[in-house]
């Protein structure tokens, strides 16, 4: 069966003065749209709450992990069901037990977005910060060595296999504080990839992370480190650069915040103290 | 005065088993919403379009770029004002001038975004794509020497100030087939880079860019073609990896897409004929 992350094309190859024509692959993008039904038995409503370009694969974990992240639910068991769509393949639909009422003021965005922040649309500046359910706490102290850290880059790099066939995705990783890779997955959203392994760790019942190691084979943007302080994990390592609002958040969320992670080097931006030299 | 887009923070540095702390730069991100005023002068409205996280700095340009290359305005003779607002250094006002009605269709969105694609949140998969006013055509045919496409990287290696303090910012670059720098723009967002370089050759007057090659110092998702294709660009040249969508896009609007462009290498997608081997 061929695999939908990835699309085949034609293209032509120059190589300095060598020019050939021949097949390459490219990570697929592709809009899924996620509704949520909610409400009691005799009055379910259904309401669109985005559609995301995102590589398709994992969408039930992606839905569960942006429903997650952004505050909507609050636990696993909140969600009854999770199915594509049996009219429209782009379209991912999330029930929720009866009982249960999502929390969407934190969401609730205007009517225009553009960018590549997780938050732009929203209807107004205070609401970039969504509320923290299990903020990461101070004591007892969790430590990670600083030998362990430099090693993380290592550890996905053959267990990327998008990556290696599109040179052009993103992946987010989970390690515990022994180093163990828990999680990885990979999307041509930095967004999207954070959600599905945070959907991932939340089906398989492992919130809150407090545990966790959070890699990010690009740029630390703000909004994943928001995401990262909603499941609660206490370290996140980019080998890209952080933002300034990145470091701003992990300061409000306790979190240690790692860049540049790379040929084993680092920049240690915030609670350096959980590292240990 | 400060460059309000860096910010300085402390960090811890190690370099293998080196450990130092000192000051070091990390590029700005900043909340920046963008309010549209138009009507008769009797009846002005003022309406909120988006709040975009962007690197401070052109907010002008970024303002009037993304009128443009979302297709709420057609020209910058559309354009009564740009300013600031006085109550609020987030907020900058474009108004437009009386007679002229902006196209919020094809910008309208849901309620809710989240991704990096510039389109998450969009009502309906269908809106993801926006007409374009002034499209490449296929006669004549603009070309560009290979050995001048090879250099492009090169050109702007040393025009990248923000890059260089901190090495987490986009960079977008406008060419003339001559291989000469027309205009550069560096921001957090790729988008915003896209729309602040757009936004400059639009206030310049040089609309539409049939002329003009672009450069993308990192990948090329399509929300990317999307807003060089409103633009006119006919040759689109990215440092990084093409998504599927992105190529899909470039052969709709008869755009020459090139990828990979690095080390005298590059890969092309879609309408190679204009590249002169």
């Amino acid at each position: 069966m061929p695999n939908p992350a990835i699309l085949y094309t034609r293209i032509r190859k120059i190589r300095e003065t060598l020019v050939t024509d021949e097949e390459d692959m490219l990570a697929a993008e592709e809009p899924l749209e996620i509704k949520l039904v909610h409400g009691p038995a005799h009055n379910r409503q259904q309401q669109s709450l985005t559609v995301t370009m995102r590589t398709p694969g994992e969408d039930h974990e992606l839905a569960a992990g942006f429903l997650y992240t952004e505050g909507i639910i609050r636990s696993a068991a909140d969600i009854a069901d999770i199915h594509t769509s049996p009219d429209d393949i782009h379209t991912i639909q999330v029930s929720l037990q009866e009982g249960v009422r999502p929390v969407l003021q934190s969401a609730q965005r205007n009517f225009y977005a553009n960018s590549g922040c997780g938050v732009c649309g929203k209807a107004d500046v205070a609401s970039i910060f969504t509320p923290v359910q299990s903020p990461v706490n101070e004591q007892p102290l969790l430590t990670l060595p600083v030998e362990r850290l430099l090693q993380l880059p290592e550890m996905i790099r053959d267990q990327q296999p998008l990556f290696d066939f599109t040179g052009g995705i993103h992946a987010a990783a989970l390690f515990n504080t022994d180093g163990e890779l828990l999680f990885l997955r990979e999307d041509i959203g930095r967004h999207n990839a954070v959600d599905k392994l945070i959907g991932a760790a939340l089906l398989a019942g492992h919130m809150p992370l407090h545990n966790g190691v959070l890699l990010l084979s690009g740029r630390a943007g703000f909004e994943l480190i928001q995401k990262a302080a909603m499941a609660g994990i206490p370290i996140i390592a980019a080998v890209g650069a952080p933002s300034g609002m990145a470091v701003k958040m992990a300061q409000q969320w306790n979190i240690t915040l790692v860049g540049f992670l790379r040929q084993q080097r680092c920049n240690i931006y915030t609670k350096e103290e959980r590292i240990v030299v």
